[in-house]
């Protein structure tokens, strides 16, 4: 049986009913941690769900931020020190991950609170997680105001990459899945995958096929 | 072993390979049609990687589309006709959606090419797709364009959804999963998902833990 609903209906929804059913309603989304530095030079690490891909020449990606939110220690300090980091979340980690999201106060880092470690790169300010392994070092370009509800959209930009060489294919391919990263959707809801298959580049005049080898 | 890449790298990268690269380094990813009519009443199909979620509160979302590729035909139909559809795509028919990736000429629809049905629903311009079961009726609203690189971000509101009633959980959790909705990753890699966990409510002073029924 299906279930329709218009606006209207969507608006009526119990506040926390509406959060959880909108946001479930994109299909599945990256996970990511998102590591910085405060002006007290403490660390702060925010799980994200709103990772988007702009381009890859340069390679430049967008974040959303809620500045109402746990988020917002994360807004400040990259507005302030401009590198952060972006850390892949993998299965052995995601409880960790997901306790990040809690109202941790200033002082006290989502690192110590949850046992993820940090790791400094060389001259890179903002700490990576040491237990993820695909991460970005990123650097913060831009940000726009979404006026419609508030949220904020940071332009950044890819400066630094750390994966493992075995996840890595001989056409650019990051094999994420190899890497055990993991997906979400919804609120708190997390999910390993499993690959169905890769496909050739389309053209109008070919039949859709998989790559053979990659 | 581990490789690690700067920006200079990245940028010294051949094309293509900088595009797969890219592409798969920010997680897995929503992907879903997106349904439009033509000024000519002619449909289109075209898939999209890029949704990410803005608000629940109105409902909100936005999509990246990039005005010089086979995305450029939807971005003129949304300007348009203003109103779009969203549909979730399932592992049954994951090749043809990808097939909608490919350059076919304005006068040929993707639904015509790939096998894909439209379906019209009461007093929404825009088609649907049949063999979708997660549908989302939405409205344009506005256009930022991403000068960094040319893109376009439109922000548009979620006005209609069709979902199967056995996949709504009463907290208004969509299973998705249970709907089986694909997940992708890069520009051609597709998954399907396995549900690790659900977790409560994340707060400083409580242990992190499973949501046991939903």
């Amino acid at each position: 049986m299906q279930k329709q609903y218009n606006l209207q209906d969507i608006l009526l929804f119990d506040q926390r009913y509406r959060a959880t059913f909108i946001n479930s309603l994109g299909g599945f989304k990256s996970l990511v941690l998102v590591g910085t530095m405060g002006n007290n030079d403490k660390t702060n690490l925010a799980p994200f769900s709103s990772f988007v891909h702009l381009g890859a020449n340069p390679p430049l990606f967008a974040l959303i931020i809620r500045p109402d939110s746990v988020e917002r220690h994360t807004l400040e300090n990259i507005r302030s020190r401009e590198e952060f980091t972006v850390n892949h979340v993998r299965e052995d980690f995601y409880m960790q991950a997901h306790q990040c999201s809690a109202r941790y106060p200033r002082e006290q880092s989502e690192f110590d609170a949850t046992g993820l470690i940090q790791e400094q790169l060389d001259g890179f300010s903002a700490p990576f997680v040491k237990q993820s392994i695909i991460k970005i070092g990123a650097r913060f370009l831009r940000e726009i105001e979404i006026k419609e509800n508030g949220t904020v959209m940071l332009i950044a930009q890819i400066e630094r990459v750390i994966l493992p060489a075995d996840c890595l294919e001989k056409d650019g391919f990051v094999d994420i899945e190899k890497a055990r990263t993991v997906t979400c959707s919804g609120l708190d809801s997390y999910h390993s995958t499993h690959r169905i298959g890769r496909l050739c580049y389309a053209k109008p005049e070919l039949q859709t096929r998989q790559i053979d080898q990659f």
